[in-house]
């Protein structure tokens, strides 16, 4: 377990609650207080890794001692904590709908007295078959954050999301496999060869977003390019990443582009992915706002927390 | 090691050479006499484990029995035996030219004097890079049973190729990494627990190999709809298994269509895999020829085996 504080904590009375982003692979709490966040933690206790009774022991490892001894603590979780293997299972609520509702929450029977704990539901989407979680109480932030927001929500990661809003609600929304696919091209296939130094090249992603967002029937032709190119051209590792990265990216944007074909988009996530899909988005004439994740999930959280 | 014996040998006199495929995973050796192959053993040491010098005694293991007192054995091998990693680098020849050259073969030095060894260097291309090791042997050896061929060889596989083939020559060829990605993503992402059972569907397939075909630029769109399915509407493994090997299938079928538009197509591979490609192109109004892999390798070899 890792765990960092944001601030030390001399009195837990500023506490109002605890915002909770349980991922597949990470947990991370947050103490907010009526300015904001107060502290944040994390561990590798991910729902991937639990079984359903350590659940409430992984949490209360992080967050004991932010509770006080006289109230019992609301606890709001989003994210795979809600997936069937999960804590609880919340069962996806339909599009087109708001992406966080008050009365969707599904509370959690504790053997604590002391937390009182909700997760929200996810998304889905029945045609194509879709869904999503976690995602949803980001884009709740950004409405939160941007209340007449209307136009693509795009949140680059492991499994890429985008979002049509419109009137507050999410519409929309399609799910792209392209940082799992990156992952596997890049740690575990034959390319991997080809990309044991560090490093980046801007040139060689924008080649590569270019070449699948103009071509992308061409994808299956570009990949294995970069093996041999490394065998008979010793091409750097840093620019085979690179284009790698570009030709992933690329034909998301271009299986997406019904999605930001002239709307306003905007971006949340991690700040390193969320620049190559600004820059990429520009390229094509767009001009998207960039928020991030954190601040999004907590603004997401803090929206049911709070009757509006 | 397994080892199996297609003919007991009472006399090893009939053995007049001996063909090798020597790939990343495995070893087979053929026993060949003056009508074909007498004998065929393999085991499980391929190239991606074996150091330098433990190739000789891989080989000498499934061999060492057929070998002759009196007389030194010839020996011919094909594959990654000859890359980088391998036993003896056999560099690549560049296309266009024929794809094997008697001229062109390595010899090797061993330990034993009672094998006389010479691995087949691969095929290189400038523009697009691209390599083959393994491939221009078993195409050698359709054109030295079709020596009149000229159109498209695809040989299916981890990492399929497809070569134009014209006046004897590859004139140029492209890889596609469509097993590889099916082991990945079949194997190893998220999509994999809506494939835990075995089966196959064949209208599944049929729908993604025409989806990808004539929406490639939707691909990147497709995969996670597997997933969702499966959580939403309970796809079952079968169909969802099926329809990820169309759709990759697919999406190599469409970036390879300035190969096989209007040509004559011939099918290299194991009979399943030939199968689903053959399949596929009918549907695009080919008519392929296939030939299984293995008679193409030991034929290819022959080839050189002895001067046209």
């Amino acid at each position: 377990m890792t765990a960092f504080a944001v601030t030390e904590l001399s009195d837990v009375a500023a506490i109002d609650w605890i915002a909770v982003d349980w991922g597949t692979s990470n947990l991370r709490v947050s103490a907010i207080g009526s300015n904001g966040p107060l502290a944040t933690r994390s561990s590798d206790k991910g729902m991937s890794c639990l079984t359903r009774d350590q659940f409430e022991p992984a949490l209360m490892s992080l967050i004991e001692d932010w509770l006080p001894l006289t109230r019992v603590m609301p606890v709001l979780a989003c994210g795979m904590v809600g997936s069937r293997q999960g804590w609880v299972e919340a069962k996806y609520r339909a599009v087109p709908c708001v992406p966080m509702d008050q009365n969707g929450l599904i509370r959690v029977k504790t053997h604590s007295e002391r937390i009182d704990v909700y997760i929200t539901p996810g998304l889905s989407q029945t045609k194509p078959a879709d869904v999503m979680r976690g995602e949803e109480t980001q884009i709740a932030g950004a409405l939160s954050l941007y209340p007449n927001f209307d136009g693509v929500i795009c949140l680059p990661g492991t499994h890429s999301k985008w979002a049509h809003i419109s009137a507050g609600e999410v519409v929309s929304f399609q799910t792209f496999m392209t940082g799992e696919l990156y992952a596997l091209l890049s740690g575990q296939s034959v390319l991997r060869h080809g990309l044991t130094d560090a490093g980046w090249d801007d040139a060689a992603f924008d080649s590569g977003v270019d070449d699948a967002l103009s071509r992308p029937e061409k994808i299956a032709a570009r990949l294995f390019t970069l093996r041999a190119e490394a065998l008979l051209q010793n091409l750097p590792s840093a620019s085979a990443r690179a284009r790698l990265s570009g030709l992933l990216i690329g034909i998301e944007l271009a299986a997406a582009k019904p999605y930001w074909l002239g709307q306003s988009v905007m971006l949340i996530g991690a700040d390193s992915l969320s620049d190559a899909y600004e820059k990429s988005l520009i390229k094509q004439g767009l001009n998207p706002k960039k928020l991030p994740s954190q601040a999004c999930i907590i603004a997401g959280l803090a929206s049911v927390r709070t009757p509006k």
